[in-house]
């Protein structure tokens, strides 16, 4: 069942001594080049790198709560399987992840530091779903998926919910690849918020979020190339009902865009942001008319950058 | 006078509402490598980017409250420049700023952007000092000095102060150039702290601090060539005395180990580190007999970097 305000209050007591309460941080230059008041909800500071460790972990010890002892697994190129190595590992269970072969070294790399068994296959989606398929029946484990799972959501609904309880923003600013996050925004902001409108942030290159919400029709992302890497996916089958019920609206925005607001998140404010998380500013400078004047809290979901290779020194 | 608690207390005051409390950050990874526990004081995440604007602040708050309605001056290529630019226009009040003429750009422009009038000098120390002294006379300015300044240093105390208000570590580190962060640190640590310690960061290739404390003796600095370069300047006459008294020891680090402290910041903690803030990290990785198994409180003094010019892309 889609989380209810108690899920959410229940998924913030049992995962908040795990995860960090992480700051809202402001800068005066960002707000004069925007002409509006923003707060950046820095999940790039959060348990490795990224909102993900939310969700993971509201998945995990909810289950454990339940009594369960077995494995957990997932396939994931990045973010969501450091986090659900992570907790797992801290759980002492076994975690098994599925990464394509082409994944990053230094995300393989964390993700062997939290001890979690690797499958590598093929950068399919196919592959990946196969490959996943068939590790669950040899271990028995049980799927955490990334985003399209109840648990995951009410987890990734906390950051919001620490907004609210610290800031009243008139809009709150979200990137969307799968929708977990979002889904997660749009119900805190509506049970914890006050007349709080949700925005989506999308790559161009990226856009099927977009033209699902239009069109009120499920449309696939079929091998975008974007920078954005986080937002590469399509959205889940319980998370789009969720962000056609309560997101106002999905913008979307230019590689150029992205990359020039990830550089003033960097250089004006010090915020390490990802590429997927500068969408959500980005947004806000292109669109003055929808956001100028106005109190807005960004989140910025991630900071795993490659450090060799940062867009602007190409 | 050398500032009292009453003094750091009265400064913090003064001040709060004009700066960010910046938020204390831990990272598990680095815990990890540094067998030690360490907490990270994000002044790179204050405004104009440094603990700067603390100083600043209070000195020219305190100034105004005393009735002044004058203008301040000072020289500064860097850090110091955007604090005073920023809280004079603040404050309104005229600032006068004396800048090498091979000052960063990016650094330049933030001081225009605070409306400070820019007077360019030679790149020597010599240079800079004598076109603050023609400056002053000519606008009849009082100097506000980046660190030898008793109400600079009490402002920089109060970020120790707050570390202390919320954590409670064996050691404090800092890096040191003029020493107006260290005196402050060092005279907060005794203040506030249950038995703190602080030990001060310094580049090999910039050691006159180390060696001014060792010999008891100030030793200046002479043109280092540290990539460190918040820390080139030499102790002040009124710093030293209290490093003397307070500090419990100056470590220094070779180029090296400052440039993988800061990447191992970026990449693990998100914390965008310059290289003088680093070199507080790299004195914890590199003397594993002093600060293992210690709870550490790790000063990030700045994150003014260069991102065209990252020192591992080199």
């Amino acid at each position: 069942m889609i989380p209810s305000k108690d899920d959410i209050v229940k998924a913030h007591q049992r995962i908040q001594s795990y995860i960090h309460r992480t700051p809202l941080e402001h800068c005066e230059s960002i707000d004069k080049i925007c002409g509006a008041k923003i707060h950046f909800k820095c999940e790039n500071l959060q348990k490795a790198g990224a909102f993900k460790s939310r969700g993971a972990s509201n998945a995990v010890f909810k289950l454990i709560e339940s009594g369960f002892q077995g494995r957990v697994a997932t396939h994931s190129s990045g973010n969501h399987a450091q986090a659900l190595s992570r907790v797992a590992k801290y759980s002492g269970i076994q975690a098994h992840v599925v990464m394509p072969e082409n994944s990053l070294k230094s995300k393989v790399d964390a993700v062997k530091e939290y001890e979690a068994d690797i499958t590598f296959c093929s950068p399919t989606l196919e592959a990946r779903e196969s490959t996943l398929a068939k590790v669950m029946s040899e271990v028995e484990a049980v799927e955490i998926h990334p985003y399209d799972n109840y648990d995951i959501i009410a987890g990734q609904a906390t950051a919001a919910k620490e907004i609210i309880e610290e800031y009243s923003p008139d809009i709150i600013v979200a990137p969307v690849g799968g929708g977990g996050l979002l889904s997660g925004t749009a119900l805190a902001s509506r049970y914890f918020g006050n007349n709080v409108k949700v925005f989506a942030a999308e790559p161009e290159m990226a856009n099927d979020a977009r033209k699902s919400f239009e069109s009120r029709t499920f449309v696939p992302s079929i091998n975008p190339q974007t920078i954005a890497d986080g937002l590469r996916t399509s959205l889940g089958e319980l998370t789009f009902p969720i962000i056609l019920d309560h997101v106002h609206e999905i913008l979307t925005v230019d590689e150029e865009s992205i990359i020039k607001a990830m550089r003033l998140m960097w250089e004006r404010a010090k915020i390490m942001a990802e590429p997927s998380s500068a969408t959500a500013l980005a947004i806000v400078m292109n669109n003055p008319e929808v956001f100028a004047g106005k109190e807005i809290a960004v989140i910025v979901s991630g900071g795993n950058a490659d450090l060799n290779n940062l867009p602007w020194t190409k």
